[in-house]
């Protein structure tokens, strides 16, 4: 039974689970209050309705695994500190989502069924841009597509750097250790000045904006003392209501490339040379390393290539791959800046390239009928877009969760992560589809797990799948740097130096910051003292 | 009365200033055991011995305002554990110094009198050096020197980024957010993984280095979860044992430029070009515009051009500038690189400087003779040295604090900066001595107030007018990033946005994560809950 708004009642009691905190008569006299602090129409508890829109439709567990029993969306810092005041008062679960696009990690859903959670959605306000200077001020429910169409219709000369799908929050992937593909894809380096909201309603400017009337707010980061921003990110220590972000400046000229090569293997030669380039700044944006499946997942599907079940098998892939003129692994980059520098590193570029046999390479206006080559053209330089979600076709129903493990750059490396992963993957009956992608000295590799939600076995088979590549990875040293809800309390598990000290120091700092535990508990691993 | 080793009774009263929260009977039973824990030799109480060495030999307040009355030299982790445990017990409070060469902030000497300093110079093991990965791992001891040193002698093509006295700790000119002047002269920035030991001897690995057996504790840089590395800089959360920190591959080519501009007016025309050539990568490193006695003091003293009272006025500072070949200004910067991008990068920036009328070109073989050009030359390409301190010599017993604000990289900006200082310097009787550098988007200007320290009357006037400028820039909407020990309060008190929210949370941090009060109480104005 859903509760409808304006007719609640004390004794009304909803049939869903609720916080361990709340009876359904709690429950309901909470719900009252916080539609009288911000609105009938912004507090959503009807399981049917609205709230159905906080599900996460990609998990590897049945919704019930983390379904809210209410969401409220508050539109300024005044309404969540109303918010905060009354979820103290009945210790509350608010779990804080900024668009709620954080899809293959949880979306909008909280990490344990009957959470309300704090939608964010609805703080949109682009608070500054600064073309002199080259950055932006906004607010939670900022996507890549509003802050970029508000600097096209000003005619900005300010590139933005969307993460892959164009709608997610600048701010909550600012917070997640998101990157796009710009070379200001280090989305936590380009953060400069957050706005906090602390569990007691107290707000925070951090680093230059601690100072009243600052001048350099969104322009130095450090401030003065202690500089506190990472431990708001990843974390359930504050609620970020604002966030300056860098914007690069449009660079006199732009060439992307795609280098295609044939062989799996080719993956180790790749890896050894584009460390280096990457190290020195040949590549300055994401190396990005591209596989099979998702290069052709935007061109086609599964079943055009493969009616069986299990893996596709290599003969299958070979096909696909010549039928779409792709390679095995496919290599994007791009070269930022006036002719004679890009002329000059095109040259070392192409030599480094042409020594592994059979690659083949792309540029701007080739390839006009691919979509996938397309939209990373636009990626490169800032143009978001959703073309990445056509991955979601590749089978039917398709959902995913994505592993996301860091090791050093090299050949060695990346066969190690590769292999892992395919073989656990295939024995699982997946396909591997993965990318890897070298930031400043690490190589970074996502492996979307894409399974049939529909199919209970196959749903089930990709959580297991999943929790055994956690633990292969640890044994390996190698450490994922994000993950899904369902296994942030696992993947905490494996940081677990001395004892695990840092999370006790991460929960020494919860209970500091937030003693009632109302702040999206489990987030990372960290729960309040009273569920540790 | 001094303390000597090996004889300490506990009813030896020492005559000196001791922490509040010991008697003198406590004092010396604290010190036997500090040196049943680390040895006799490490733990120092002769004020007229080993003591005075940790003086702030710069400070514009006697020596007795920031006198220790003991300090301890512990070599390891577990040597700063049964430190700790000591001075939990009798609540010591410890100031924690890397190298202690943290000069114009305060060198080694702590807050208040009577603290211990915890001295961690002899922990020098450089414990990793990364060639591929580009990296290094040091302990607190090491200084640029020693860094440097050990990569000549392994023939290692991996340059460091020294701040300019090359004896300083690269950990700990990276704790307190210092520059150097290559690309990668933003120290934090360059940080990855850190050790850290808590108030209660915990030892914590952020970071990746959290996982056990991790393989790229020093190549990722946020780890999973919140990311706490910040809070442990400028602070006194915990003791930092380790850092990593990047180190840059040599480039394939070098080109160090100086242009002289002859009026002091020309800083608002500098700011203005440089700004945007920053801004967009061409100039990749610290652009530094250096004042006219800041550039002449390694050639000349003032007393060569000047000999009365007072700042030194235009018509003697012209002759100077003339004699020594300078201008007014003196833009530093260096290209680095292969020689097409250099040419090319090199065409924007001498048109640029040219458009300022009388503006002077030099490169890397001229001013064979002179020490200035020769020191800047040398710290461009990362080899550390000692010159920059012949500043010091500008005035008989030459101390000095450095008064170091930033501000948006505009002309306007610039020349208020200049201005506002010259002014307020010259009224209280000083030269003006600075130099401005702009990092990513802010403007840095680095004023040494130096004063003749055995001149009482000069000494207190120092005083003085540094803490004007302090209010005069917070009134500008200008902040301190960095401050001398004797002003830590006053300028945590300028960041007092929402009532001081931001150093409200320092404490409520400070109170989780250090209850007793032992670490260095009073750093970056952030005090134990029993002394704010």
């Amino acid at each position: 039974m859903a509760v409808h708004p304006g007719i609640v009642a004390a004794d009304q009691a909803p049939e869903k689970p609720l916080p361990e905190s709340l009876t359904p008569a709690e429950f309901n006299r909470a719900v009252a209050e916080l539609r009288r602090a911000i609105g009938d129409e912004w507090v959503f508890t009807d399981d049917e309705g609205d709230l159905r829109t906080y599900r996460d439709v990609y998990s590897t567990l049945p919704d019930e695994a983390n379904m809210p029993s209410a969401a409220v969306a508050p539109r300024s810092v005044e309404e969540i500190q109303a918010i905060l005041k009354i979820a103290r008062s009945y210790q509350i679960p608010l779990w804080t989502v900024s668009t709620g696009k954080n899809y293959a990690y949880g979306g909008p859903a909280p990490r344990k069924p009957g959470f309300f959670v704090l939608d964010l959605n609805r703080m949109k306000r682009i608070i500054e841009v600064n073309e002199e200077h080259g950055y932006a001020v906004v607010e939670p429910g900022v996507s890549y597509f509003e802050l970029y169409n508000y600097l096209q219709r000003r005619g900005s000369k300010l590139w933005i750097d969307p993460a892959a799908p164009g709608w997610g929050s600048v701010l909550g992937n600012l917070l997640e250790h998101g990157a796009g593909y710009t070379p200001y894809g280090d989305h936590l380096l380009m953060n400069c000045g957050m706005q906090v909201v602390l569990a007691d309603g107290t707000v925070v400017e951090t680093g230059m904006g601690a100072l009243s009337g600052s001048a350099t707010s969104s322009l130095y980061k450090y401030g003065c003392g202690p500089w506190v921003e990472g431990m708001f990110t990843q974390s359930n220590f504050g609620i970020v209501t604002k966030v300056g972000i860098w914007l690069m400046p449009e660079p006199p000229g732009y060439r992307p490339y795609l280098v295609t090569f044939p062989r799996e293997e080719d993956l180790y030669q790749i890896t050894e040379i584009v460390g280096p380039l990457r190290l020195n700044m040949l590549i300055p944006n994401a190396a990005t390393t591209v596989g099979l499946i998702w290069e052709a997942a935007p061109n086609a599907t599964r079943k055009q290539y493969y009616r069986g079940k299990g893996p596709m098998p290599m003969r299958h892939r070979r096909k696909m791959a010549q039928d779409l003129d792709i390679g095995m692994w496919n290599f994007y980059g791009a070269l930022y800046g006036p002719e004679p520098i890009m002329d000059n590193n095109w040259k070392v570029l192409e030599e480094a390239f042409r020594s592994i046999p059979g690659a083949k390479f792309f540029f701007e206006g080739d390839r006009p009928n691919d979509p996938a080559w397309r939209y990373r053209v636009k990626l490169m330089k800032g143009v978001p877009n959703m073309t990445e979600f056509s991955l979601m076709n590749w089978v039917g129903s398709g959902a995913h969760i994505d592993f996301s493990p860091r090791s050093p750059v090299t050949g060695e490396d990346s066969m190690k992560q590769f292999t892992l992963i395919r073989d656990r993957a295939n024995e699982y009956g997946f396909d591997y589809i993965g990318e890897f992608l070298v930031g400043w000295r690490e190589l970074l590799n996502i492996f979307q797990l894409i399974f049939d939600r529909l199919d209970e076995d196959e749903r089930r088979r990709a959580h297991e799948c999943f929790g055994h590549l956690v633990n292969d990875f640890a044994e390996q040293g190698y450490g994922e740097y994000r993950t899904h809800l369902n296994f942030m309390d696992e993947i905490a598990g494996t940081y677990n130096w001395n004892d695990g000290a840092l999370w006790k120091l991460h929960h020494r700092l919860k209970q500091a910051l937030d003693p009632v535990g109302i702040l999206s508990p489990g987030k990372s691993g960290i729960w309040p003292a009273s569920k540790s």
